[in-house]
């Protein structure tokens, strides 16, 4: 079927099993563009940014155009040294020859275990089977499902903009031993976008949506996000562009944030009338990442203290008696004191799956929004298990 | 029996219950001094500080030597308004009325519940009934009860400093609906020591020992350490008494981490050849507080890749090939990459309830050493409880 990263026209992709880590599931993911396409990405700023990352940040600060992404699941290539660079050149030279491409058209992207080599043999092997099988193939579900690790689902996206499309795929949250929770996403349009425009189009979508998603705050070595536009259906307009762009990212961000590991519920956090943006951005991480927050919200408990207090720690600017808490609809604090409200009729209806916390600092203009997830007995299971 | 804060010559300690939350403990505590002391203090910067602190701020700050230290435990006199300051103070002139003192002599503390009144008819009879019982009263480990909350054990230390003594109990860890996880410590001691040098000395302790913990990175309300010096044993060293207080200090904060919420292990992390201060805390901190470092160590996981991702994003700065990583004993991660040592070894090495982490960045020659817990499924079931 047509639909995540195969949704726009001249976008063809499919997934092989090259058993990187084990065999008995698709594992490597290929990408391709049947013209040149404009690419724009954002990487993580982790000081261990792992191999693939320094090798694809190179192809993209060339600024040539982009025909191909290849991606594997299983291993990071990530605290591998000089070895795992020239692995991930490697792997972009294998798709170049399979392809007849220039080598410098392809990027690379990897997620998984972290500190072992790519099994090159089988990565090899996958890649000669998958540049065979690309042209022409539209598997969007198959490639969402291979670059997977402990995702429970696929996650993609598909948007119309005029008559341009824009398709996307992501995974998110996966630590196994010794991995961590990478974010990779590939977004592909058929629109006819400038390299310069799609960049700073892409780094304003990211900064609301997969930067305003917090599982458990850690930020892993290989979180990627591509983006091509091929041209193939024309221009569009850039407004409305990106608007569909930011709406098709955030969409994916919180289909991650929902299969959080452990998480029982999806949680919206809008900070309204901060002083500044960064004030804004300190309360609602703040919040994000407050493992009494994330608790209380797991066990239903409508705990404003904790949300307050969380703000109060955050360094952003605060006045008692200005700040009003939001909780699942009702409001729990206001003109420094806590409201009349029934917790009991609170806790009730926190048990949703979809939860709003709102705070109102009242001191200025700037909002931020940003989405979690609680914190589940489940979470613990799943990141204490040693697996090795 | 003449220990925690009774340890040290002239001072005094009795608990009551005041049935502040609900009878059948004892919940209410005094502390006085023979004569008058000097007092330092260092208070909680959250921004929602509670009535208590705002109101023994402002003692503190007028500089005049302290006679009683009044705390209750059961509600945290926090989130309540004007009324708040009102009930403090009257806490504290009701003291001073039943020890015929003056009332700006006199400190209060509290810790429990945020967001309700205090049920002064009942605090009002225990604090008359404490000052008839105090002097002569020297009652330390039954005060260090008193002052619990969700804590298992009191929580006492002593030194010998010279002929000086110093005494000290701290509560942790705490947080029922809707409590927050609020640190107090009471310390003193019979040396006689300028007020001045007692602050300057009681800040620099209280950095490396109480500032240096985090079970869950939420920093209370309430949060309060107070320091009396009365100075019955005459003057001492200041080296010496700052060595010393140091050490104690260190000895009541790591025994809040170790009776941590669901804590399986006490985990001290070194941080060592950072650039600057500034860098050894931010890769101390993120550590420290990464969710994934926490719940690896809880299943007795050598996951270095986490402890790696968690300094590369701390913002401090990294060197990936001069970085090393050592946990439980064993370096895991050298010269940019894995060492060979045998997972399963170190994973056997971890099953002690004390673990170091060892991260040398080769950068420069500041350190800094914090203490945690590991994260585990009891955590989330102790903070997840509604119970109103």
């Amino acid at each position: 079927m047509s639909t995540g990263v195969t949704y726009p026209a001249g976008f063809h992709a499919v997934a092989v099993e090259a058993a990187v880590k084990k065999p008995g599931r698709n594992d490597l993911a290929l990408i391709l563009s049947d013209r040149p396409a404009a690419a724009a990405a954002t990487f993580t700023t982790n000081r261990f940014a792992a191999a693939p990352v320094l090798y694809s940040r190179r192809i993209i600060e060339a600024g040539g155009p982009i025909r191909a992404i290849v991606v594997n699941a299983g291993n990071a290539n990530a605290g591998t040294g000089e070895r795992g660079i020239e692995d991930a050149a490697a792997m972009a030279r294998l798709v170049a020859e399979g392809l007849a491409l220039a080598p410098d058209a392809i990027l690379v992207a990897s997620t998984g275990v972290i500190g072992r080599p790519l099994p090159m043999d089988r990565v090899a092997d996958g890649i000669r089977r998958a540049t065979a099988l690309v042209p022409g193939a539209r598997d969007g579900e198959a490639v969402a499902r291979a670059i997977m690790t402990t995702d429970t689902v696929e996650k993609i996206a598909t948007r119309d903009c005029g008559q341009a499309r824009i398709g996307g795929m992501t995974k998110g949250a996966g630590m196994i031993h010794p991995n961590m929770a990478t974010m990779l996403a590939f977004v592909t349009t058929d629109a006819a976008i400038p390299r310069d425009a799609l960049r700073a189009m892409l780094g304003r979508a990211v900064e609301v949506s997969f930067n305003a998603i917090s599982v458990d705050n850690d930020m892993s070595t290989n979180d990627t996000v591509f983006l091509l536009a091929n041209g193939a259906a024309g221009e569009v307009d850039h407004a409305l562009f990106e608007d569909t762009l930011t709406d098709l990212c955030r969409d994916l961000a919180t289909k991650i944030v929902a299969d959080g590991e452990g998480a029982t519920k999806v949680v919206t956090i809008e900070i309204r009338g901060a002083r500044s943006e960064a004030d804004a951005r300190l309360a609602a991480d703040a919040i994000a990442t407050s493992m009494l927050v994330k608790t209380a919200l797991f066990g239903n408990d409508p705990n404003w203290g904790r949300i307050l207090a969380a703000v109060g720690r955050s360094g952003a600017e605060v006045d008692t008696g200005r700040v009003r808490v939001e909780l699942a609809g009702s409001p729990l604090f206001a003109n420094g004191l806590p409201t009349e409200v029934d917790p009991a009729l609170v806790s009730a209806a926190m048990k949703r799956r979809e939860i709003l916390i709102r705070v109102e600092l009242g001191l200025g203009n700037f909002e931020r929004t940003v989405y979690t997830t609680d914190l589940s007995r489940e979470y613990v299971s799943i990141n204490a298990d040693y697996t090795t």
